[in-house]
């Protein structure tokens, strides 16, 4: 049987764990999808540096669009990131007929709507599990395992930068920054590491997982975004005396009228299977109507990880192309006629338990003060922790879990607690997701 | 678009759950596949009682082969379990040029070899998602997600209702045979429990894994199956000093020479997402040579979640109808050519951790006999327990961890210390897997 050959474009980390994949386990592909697949063209901008697998000299290119261009390639895997060139790059590759396999999440959640156009017009395949928490096979679950199912939630530990910071803070008691510090020393962080521990990878991962469990496509900038850098050892050990554990969660829930997304340093039960997930592992929740719970723990991150759920999408492709089927799964999970545009939750409008922590002066009356002004909100408190003194003159940490409350409630009396001159800084809110 | 044409044979709890999918997502199923899928024939020894759902009385039939023989009929669900006539209606539909989904499990591990290369003789798909990890999407991920991986081992607790025995028997301190009988007055366990809790059961779903993962056809009787009915609170109790919880784990590891498969209580350390797989859930972790471990979390078991799996392959084969794909996936995940015969390591050969209970005589010299024994056998010990008096004659428990140890030299040891007139009854062993 013919090899299907594909063109890589991008050899940094990723591109080269796609080519050592396929070198080294070559036959174990051979005995499973019944042919090889070849490599025949690579496009980076640095061909020089050695990547540590080795590639033919030939088919190494500075020029991306060679790679699209090709006349013998079938699939052009995308591995640049970023909004341009790769967009325009994947759309010409379509209009070529090639397949193509991208691990671009950004561009996913950002042109969703026209990528997933594009590759149906030209009948080719667009795979990207890759996008989504690494060697979890997250998309292919939802997209043709869950197919009969009404999802009802999907959320996730989606960023390893993240989850690795949580939880080293937690484990050693360590300061956001000094995490982070250490985090990009070992390269577990870039040296802007705003996309990962601001939230806004994990947005991007989240829209995308949207589209495929409830058929809607999302408008990336309404999405809730809250880092975790404003996360202290503190709030780590009261959440522990509580029962819980603090993650970076992606949130999507579909009450049958709204959509309720968002990316958040969230609270989970200590005896979630999610709460103890840790390090860089991610970790996937769909709940829907027929199976409860079903819970999906990896690697989201790394060369071999990543690279062997792209080597995953290139033999679903290869498949195809060898049994001539076309269109047989729609890229987006639904059939084009129905995704809708399901209207977004507003913020404030989400009802749900509450975390506060409130810097406040060591003085009497300021819990008084505090309590009155929840209390007006109709905001209760199920539960409190006032410890220790104020050595330094800097506050001291007053922590209150709240019964089920509206946002709005929350927002309007923090806004008013904050004004109160015995609060000595903006107040840590971080919301309970059981 | 047609229709896609179903049959059932079996309509007990799990082929009820699939005719209430199909009607309560029907149009979820539209919105994906593009089609609806249309029951057209039911068969069951039963059709008189009310199975909760609505069913034309026409399309009803009390003879199995009315489904394999019906002419509309493009895809057979089996769901009467056992090896026959389920066998042969498989046979036969295959034979008509029907795909088959089936949650037979016992079949599968025990009539594979025929089935899968009748099902490829044919040119007709085999699902068989259900008869593994209930809505787990297991099948799927090993078949086409993990697809460039070397799979180094599969593991799972992937029988519920054992799951859910000593779960119980671990959060209550309840003795077995207390928690099975209460399982059995609330459906959780068969009248006859002896497949779940003496390990077949498991035995059935990991001979089917090591086929998918290893390209391998498992000789069933050949595998290594211990149950739990021996486990007691005091080893639940000891294992947790240690720092382990017990699960029933069915085990397959491929060291690239032999096959070390084996269902058996495990000890598995606490800090691992398996040790928290609690009541009815499954897992399955998965390791290979590229993504470390991924571990699939979900039900097991019941109408609705196995149902899920069950409609999941039926909309697979639907796709693969639509798109004219045929033999897209190898059914045993592996090229028909490519699968080979992996001897099994034998069960003395292997080497790992023990956690041995001994029921001693609280005597003097009790202690120096039994570590005298496991030191000629070249068995260290790594901490132990002893802990109580013999309040009633029956003795007292003495537990051990050992260091890494020979099993062949540890089935010695217990023969020669079983013979100690000391020694009241037979040792509890329970390896560790970490």
């Amino acid at each position: 049987m013919k090899p299907v050959k594909i063109g890589l474009i991008g050899f940094g980390t990723i591109g080269a764990g796609v080519v050592r994949i396929l070198q080294k386990n070559r036959q174990n592909i051979v005995d499973r999808l019944g042919t090889a697949v070849e490599v025949v063209c690579v496009a980076d901008l640095d061909i020089k540096t050695p990547r540590g697998v080795e590639v033919d000299q030939n088919i190494l290119t500075t020029n991306a669009y060679d790679v699209v261009n090709h006349p013998e390639v079938d699939v052009v895997v995308e591995l640049i990131g970023g909004y341009e060139p790769a967009r325009d790059l994947i759309l010409k590759a379509f209009e070529h007929g090639k397949h193509v396999v991208t691990a671009n999440k950004a561009l996913l959640a950002k042109h969703g709507d026209e990528l997933f156009a594009a590759a149906e017009k030209h009948k080719v395949n667009l795979g990207f599990e890759a996008a989504v928490g690494g060697a979890i096979p997250i998309i292919r679950s939802i997209r043709e395992a869950f197919v009969a199912n009404r999802i009802e939630a999907i959320e996730g530990i989606v960023n390893g930068t993240a989850n690795y910071i949580l939880s080293k803070m937690s484990d050693e008691d360590l300061d956001f920054e000094l995490v982070l510090k250490e985090a990009q020393e070992k390269g577990f962080a870039e040296a802007d590491p705003t996309f990962d521990v601001e939230g806004i990878d994990s947005a991007h991962k989240i829209a995308i997982l949207s589209r495929l469990s409830f058929g809607t496509s999302v408008n990336f900038d309404d999405i809730y975004i809250q880092g975790i850098s404003c996360i202290t050892p503190v709030d780590i050990k009261c959440a522990r005396e509580f029962g819980f554990r603090i993650k970076l969660l992606a949130v999507s829930k579909f009450d049958g009228k709204e959509l309720d997304i968002r990316v958040h340093p969230a609270m989970i039960p200590e005896s979630k299977p999610m709460a103890n997930v840790n390090g860089v592992l991610n970790a996937i929740m769909v709940r829907d109507d027929l199976m409860e719970e079903n819970v999906l723990v990896g690697h989201g991150a790394g060369s071999l990880p990543t690279g062997s759920a792209v080597v995953g999408d290139i033999v679903e492709i290869a498949r195809n192309i060898l049994s001539g089927a076309s269109g047989r799964v729609p890229a987006q999970s639904f059939q084009t006629h129905s995704v809708k545009k399901i209207p977004l939750k507003p913020t404030r409008e989400i009802e749900g338990e509450y975390f506060l922590r409130f810097l406040v002066q060591d003085k009497p009356g300021v819990l008084s003060k505090i309590s009155g002004i929840l209390g007006r909100h109709e905001i209760s408190i199920e539960s409190m922790i006032q410890r220790g003194r104020d050595m330094d003159g800097k506050g001291v940490p007053l922590v209150m879990m709240t019964h089920q409350a509206k946002e709005k409630n929350i927002q309007q009396a923090l806004k008013e607690i904050e004004q109160l001159d015995v609060v000595c800084e903006k107040t840590v809110l971080i919301r309970v997701e059981r």
